[in-house]
């Protein structure tokens, strides 16, 4: 018989966050950062501040809506920064926090290994190919 | 006028891999290893080798189907060997290949990261929403 007298010790780490749960909330962050759009817009973002238009630019092949729901998700997370000036017209900058910075400099050591090794994946791919 | 009888000296850099530019094969394989599915399954593959199933309960919500696709990516890219063996019943196990570990230590320390800033996450979350 358990003894429900006494509130379970909780175990080292069972309130800790884990992505490998369907329902932890560090899993949509996690995605948030590594999505299609996010990680192209967090990288981009190390080189500085950009307006929306700049970032569309540089985050190739992505929508507007696409950009506005990945960077609204994004702020909300506390990653990004978004200014929005009341000059004519309307200019929205965007920047990374400290949060963001630090997130970013480990997407883009993840974006440089990825494209260093690019060589290597091809010959896999095309040696995958071959065997089907 | 452009001297066009010499060949262009390729600027430095010119002919490699760009994540950024849509059509680059790079970035379809930034996002086999940072999808959704494809990151916890790298990353749980850290700890050695897993069978399919075993897999699956690890990378807790993903359906068979989709897990099936992740991994195929993988392999093909050359992240992940795939070692089907011709027992009864047959038995297929997944494991790193040297570059899917030297990615899977990188998207770790990604999501140690995350996990680890989620207190931050959750109150920027719940100040954004407030300001609504």
């Amino acid at each position: 018989m358990v003894d429900m007298s006494e509130p379970a010790v909780e175990e080292q780490g069972s309130l800790e966050f884990d992505v490998f749960a369907r329902n932890c909330t560090s899993r949509a962050t996690l995605e948030h950062v590594t999505g299609r759009w996010g990680i192209l817009a967090l990288a981009a973002l190390r080189d500085g501040t950009l307006r929306f238009n700049a970032l569309r630019r540089r985050v190739d092949g992505v929508s507007e809506k696409m950009l506005a729901q990945t960077l609204q998700a994004l702020e909300r997370d506390g990653f990004v920064r978004r200014d929005a000036q009341a000059t004519i017209p309307p200019r929205v900058d965007y920047s990374l926090t400290p949060l963001g910075e630090a997130t970013a400099t480990r997407l883009f050591d993840l974006i440089e290994f990825v494209e260093d090794r690019m060589l290597e994946v091809t010959a896999n791919q095309a040696a995958y190919d071959a065997k089907k």
